[in-house]
């Protein structure tokens, strides 16, 4: 079963890429498609069809304000002095169509809510009215046409498209969309994303670990990034750096897995078992193998057909980068979205010190945050790769641009936020 | 069954309360507890306890690169002229203890996160060395003591507290949970939050409205709410505005649910009717009616024990600013941790123009937000708070003091995002 690593695969090896670069690789993977969600799980999905109300929302015009539906210069030149007394000709119900017109001279109670009657283009507040009995109500301000009132399809006209496709829904889209009666909606589906630890040293977190072994972390916190990226996280497990069961744990989230993360291979034997196992399946194609970011220098992303494996750093700070930087981008473009860093409003802060960068390399800086004045303070994290402990203290990334040589301290920097 | 609004309830009437004196009466209420959760699903929930590390991680000392192990002395003066020859007295295999020492003048290949053999302490990068044959190897570079090792408790020493009740679960705190084995977490357990939409204009949002009827918007809009804030939301559906009904619907909140939220009644007659109806269970506290915010002045929340039921103003908008403003902060003290208006590093926009606020009230401007330069710019929405579509083109809040009477265009303002 064991193969060597074909031409195509070795020809690629030292191709470092840009992040951009790789970005663009990501067109080669169609989206994950739709499915339909119903609207009460929708929260956080993104839209995958455009929503053209068929519909004017309200339907009708209604009141803003308890009160008297009047005709607008029936109350012209009205004040406490001089108010206009106008004759009440009935009460609207809530959700009642009102079974009377209001005229000239003629006013009729109105709840919050409650439908126009015919006739009456306006509301004045109860505040500024007083009933002298049931029949007449004396009104002490004026108000203007359509004052206190929500006209028809004041919310949403017919025939405009309300949501476009590729719009994530927060609560107030849901809203939007019951309120059109659209009670389900055609999303993306949550890509499913294998998540696999290599490594011998490793052991799974609920084992104690012999003398020279490690927990397995990066399984634990790639699922938890994978849930945070709209996806479904696949726990494979713990897998030893050996061609046979890492190529079975490969063989598995191929058939069911959009995505397969497999973080570990940091040292060069295993970074090769990776590509060797990858390398053995057929049609096989290498996108990318290095990427001048750090740290993450040593990613490697595999295509076959649709289906992406990841080979990601094992160090566990390396890692999460890796997966904020690349592949919850890439998520976002299996959900029909353009990948992106994050937060479209990123936070912007002063950074605390001189960072020194290597041109050529983007470079993504852990930091901590906190307030000084009206502003944050951004001050970099030390500490190596390897330490779950410095994202712990962490609030956030920033990003050093490969084409200069480091930040100066006071500099304003944006903040992705982790 | 139906009563009279008790005197107690009555004469809170119209004690309006500032949002900080609402978020005071928060103490009324006991967090919701803990509960044990497996650590996988335990993302986003938080933590209900301190995590004491009872060992250091990591256990040994591991290389940070391939390469070999020396003692750092050894190396120094070593140039690539002038290489340091050191014997090669063995390799270091991945998640075993090497079963020999390193000696003086003598190296062990190593890779990268193998355990640190005895006598070794530092790591010298197979970039810098050369292997003359399989018993010796030339380094051209020196190391410091301590270079490309993580030492033993680096990560986290036992003993020390990593993580304190409290603290959100993120996936680094996740993974770090998980290499210390913690594969269980006592966190808070997730409020059940009751959603009531009140209203004779009502109907579900799958049913086709009559002619002055309106579909559902709040309970999809706050149920999604509840979901953003770590709650478990439950929907009741529509009642109508009638005492029975009401009550049974409360009535099943209180079995079941921590909070109950009630939206509608912004018409006075059934504001009255929501605190009639909670005012007929017994042992029920006012705690609140009407707040200096705008939009949510008519807002309400009452006490059954630890059981908080909240009157949401009718209005779309109003009550999902309501939300954002009180209720979400609600659900932080159930959760046990204190109040806050989301995200501790807020975003800061310039505004686009004047906006005028009353003094005394504290106001929420919807706002659309967009680069300008290497800023935001923050542009107030106008637009009846009955309208959802407001709320869908905004991308934040922007508070407006209570001791202010607006604020200039071009000032810069603290968004919040929703």
């Amino acid at each position: 079963m064991k193969e060597e690593v074909p031409l195509s695969v070795k020809l690629q090896f030292f191709e470092v890429k840009t992040r951009e670069q790789v970005w663009g690789d990501y067109r080669r993977f169609a989206p994950v498609g739709l499915e339909e969600i119903p609207l009460d799980r929708a929260y956080n999905r993104i839209l995958g069809e455009p929503i053209i109300a068929d519909e004017d929302l309200p339907s009708f015009a209604r009141a803003t304000v308890d009160g008297y539906a009047v005709r607008a210069r029936d109350s012209f030149g009205a004040s406490e002095s001089q108010p206009a007394l106008l004759a009440v000709v009935g009460e609207v119900d809530m959700g009642d169509v009102p079974p009377f017109e209001v005229g000239s001279g003629e006013a009729a109670r109105i709840p919050t809510g409650g439908m126009l009657p015919a006739g009456a283009d306006s509301v004045v507040m109860v505040e500024y009215t007083e009933e002298l009995d049931r029949r007449s109500v004396a009104i002490s301000r004026s108000v203007a046409p359509l004052e206190n009132v929500i006209g028809r399809g004041d919310d949403v006209r017919a025939g405009k498209e309300v949501l476009p496709p590729g719009r994530r829904l927060r609560a107030q889209e849901i809203g939007l969309l019951a309120g059109l009666g659209r009670t389900k909606v055609k999303g993306s589906r949550r890509p499913r994303v294998a998540v696999v630890s290599s490594g011998d040293e490793i052991v799974p977190a609920e084992r104690e670990p012999g003398p020279a072994q490690l927990r397995d972390i990066n399984s634990h916190s790639l699922a938890a990034l994978v849930e945070e990226g709209g996806g479904e996280p696949w726990q494979l497990g713990v897998i030893p750096d050996e061609f046979e069961s890492l190529r079975a744990a490969c063989e598995q989230a191929l058939k069911k897995a959009d995505i397969c993360l497999i973080s570990g291979g940091s040292s060069v034997g295993t970074r090769d078992l990776t590509l060797q196992v990858l390398g053995s399946f057929p049609d096989t194609e290498v996108l990318v193998h290095g990427v001048a970011i750090s740290p993450g220098k040593p990613t490697i992303l595999v295509r076959m057909g649709d289906r992406a494996f990841w080979g990601l750093p094992g160090h566990v700070a390396s890692a999460m980068v890796v997966f904020h930087v690349l592949v919850r981008p890439f998520m976002d473009h299996l959900r029909g979205i353009p990948p992106s860093l994050g937060d479209p409003w990123p936070l912007r802060a002063r950074l605390s010190r001189n960072v020194a960068s290597k041109q050529g390399r983007e470079d993504f800086i852990r930091v901590r945050l906190w307030r000084q004045g009206e502003g944050l303070v951004a001050e970099p994290i030390l500490g190596e790769s390897g330490l779950i402990s410095t994202l712990v203290r962490a609030d956030g990334l920033v990003r050093i641009d490969r084409h200069t040589e480091g930040i100066y301290a006071g500099e304003l920097v944006e903040v992705l936020k982790i």
